[in-house]
């Protein structure tokens, strides 16, 4: 008998997504998922996947977990969040629902600068603290590889207070972390009114100092990639600026991602596949010939539902039309404390099954490998597969189905992050 | 100092919903919260609440609870479930991502019919294993009192055992549980294309046998109500249908409330006002006049956008006119296997804050206080006020808010049933 850690055996189904690339088209519309599995686990890593009958016997564990009337899927990959702040807008959800303007909002405070202003005043500790326990209900919800964005600092200091913040994480907590550099987020106050001049200071000023932070941390060291972002928007920054700041990241050897076409077609798509950006992010207006671009390239189309919801909006990213076009299409939480107070994956995929129209595999797909591969984890992550991270979520049903069926509570019994059994 | 069993203390916010009468208007855009509060409990009531300072010192508990940096506020009542059910419809719930139209799935054999079938094909056992599964979670996210109806037995033996069941988990589990009879939920197959003659079956066969067993069940001897419910709408029950059933259920004791307006307007908000019903449930499609008829009335409006969110639709009832115009507006999950799999009052907040402009403050009165009164537990429930069952939760945050602001997770740290701390 072969030595193992963990043996998980007699689920009523194994949901593997398993793929060497992101899933596609009919691909996305399948899981691979088979009756009756197993799942042997060794020094954090899958080593073996199958029907029960054909695992059971071999595998000699510390520790056995009889799923029956339970299923097994990947642990989820949320590939687009900003899980590090500080503050909350609960005052703001409020005067919204009363009616207040964005205009007004912002008048009281209100908006990222809100959160800037509270990300600068606190503690590097105090920042840790609040995002652990955001990581914790991620966790809880299934999510063991999470995206996380700079961009509440918006000067040097504080976006390397944020980047120390998101280290700091990766080390105490057990959810891999995966950084990105959103140095243009917003335009500062100090800027207030001239996004151009904060984009030189954006390129000239904050990146050297973050990529040189990057070329010596414990990401480069293990080759986790770090992303460089921007949110390319009517009043945030335009095409020609989000442009320098891409090529500048690139060129500083960052992947790129973008921030695009949530209100306004600004012509940002195209230019990001043009860079090769790893991603593109929101398309909530995004056209029939941008959906096509997308389709044609391999630049996964993160949508993030979860923002529209928390408006109270109708209308949603066209996500079957991407699907059905072939492109890569991955989901996210976008957990923010403005647009998306939502640490949810589950939640996630319960909205886009309703409101863009995503099958229950599709939305699971979206919200594992394909999302694992639109932060450069594809290969380590996203999926069951013999030699990736053992990161496998028990769920109380026997049907991975109801991941986003039974919406509202949490359909995760147990999370499993690198091996270890975390909530037994 | 006086003995207590239970001593909560330093909650930066208690929330107390206190009110002798279900709250509208100006009294429903307020919760009655005060800073740095404390609650004592005694026998399973609430025997003091009140400033920290006011009542440090005066209680010997126990058992105390340093509430520091989190608030304090009552336990939900759901006031509309179908909670007891055999099967799922996860199936169902694809068919329809797919495109499949009802009839469709209605061919396929879903639809309500399908979970009649399930529900009297499983055993009374399994159903109260099921039914407290989901009640668990219920409880988890808060809620405390659950209203549960029958109606997918649709015969004599099958309604009676779908009493049986709810009183079974009255018994066995924490949550308090109010009955409702839904004997016209919809035509049963062997009725099929005869809901006149169904109509006659449950008034004059089900039932006199379900007042029988009401009457000397634990409910009734404890004072706890029973209601009776009619489906009013085009595909299921008219309102000449309805009007005798309810009429029947009130001679026999039995209290009404009514499924109306969901689909159509048929009139039965002003006839279930006249027959004095103590809700009127759904109302998604309820014009001016029977706004301005509900808000003249005692009647609750007991809203359900968990349906309209589940369905992906943009409509909702129109919350806001109703609280504007004076109603008692209530809010709860409908959790059944088809229109809404939500055991969440968190998540059906969530939703009437954004999709029907509830402020947070009417957001909670709707899932306490006036939802009490709904199922006519508003003496018993619903509020921390000296006298009442100690039906409380500790929230993770320090301000209410948070519970329809941050979504998708779960805003309840602790919950205290009839003064039993359940989840310490």
């Amino acid at each position: 008998m072969t030595p193992a850690d963990l043996y998980l055996h007699n689920a009523e189904q194994v949901v593997t997504c398993a793929s060497g690339a992101p899933r596609r088209g009919q691909d996305m519309a399948s899981v691979q998922e088979f009756e009756h599995g197993s799942v042997a686990v060794r020094d954090g890593r899958i080593v073996a996947v199958g029907p029960s009958h054909a695992l059971e016997g071999k595998f000699k564990a510390d520790r056995t977990i009889d799923c029956r009337g339970r299923s097994l899927c990947p642990g989820f990959v949320d590939a687009h969040t900003h899980t590090v702040f500080g503050g909350d807008r609960a005052a703001e959800f409020e005067m919204r629902i009363r009616g207040a303007s964005y205009l007004e909002i912002m008048a009281e405070g209100g908006g990222i600068v809100n959160t800037v202003k509270h990300t600068r005043a606190v503690s590097e500790d105090e920042l840790v603290t609040s995002a652990a326990g955001r990581l914790d209900e991620m966790l809880a919800l299934g999510a063991t590889t999470v995206e996380i964005k700079t961009g509440y600092g918006l000067n040097v200091d504080d976006e390397l207070k944020m980047l120390r913040v998101i280290d700091a994480l990766d080390r105490v907590h057990p959810c891999d972390i995966v950084p990105t550099f959103l140095g243009a987020h917003a335009v500062p106050p100090e800027f207030e009114g001239d996004a151009e001049a904060y984009t030189r200071s954006v390129i000239g000023e904050i990146l050297p100092e973050v990529t040189d932070w990057y070329g010596s941390s414990r990401f480069a060291d293990r080759g986790v990639p770090m992303f460089i972002d921007v949110f390319c928007e009517d009043h945030a920054f335009d095409l020609d600026q989000s442009r320098r700041v891409l090529e500048a990241g690139i060129a500083s050897g960052l992947r790129a991602k973008m921030h695009v076409d949530q209100f306004n077609d600004s012509g940002g798509v195209a230019m990001a596949l043009e860079l090769g950006a790893s991603s593109v992010d929101h398309l909530d207006v995004t056209d029939r010939e941008g959906i096509e671009m997308i389709a044609g390239s391999d630049t996964a189309a993160v949508l993030l539902p979860a923002v529209n919801f928390n408006l109270g909006m109708a209308e949603f990213a066209d996500g079957r039309a991407m699907m059905d076009a072939g492109a890569v299409v991955a989901l996210a939480t976008d957990l923010n404390p403005g647009s998306a107070p939502c640490p949810s994956m589950p939640a996630v995929m319960a909205i886009a099954c309703r409101y863009q129209r995503f099958t229950p595999a599709e939305a699971l797909n979206a919200s594992t490998i394909n999302a694992a591969f639109a932060i450069g984890q594809g290969d380590v992550t996203g999926s069951i597969e013999v030699g990736k991270r053992a990161d496998i979520l028990i769920l109380k049903e026997g049907d991975y189905r109801h991941i986003p069926y039974f919406f509202g509570g949490n359909p995760v019994l147990t999370v499993i992050k690198n091996g270890q059994v975390l909530n037994p």
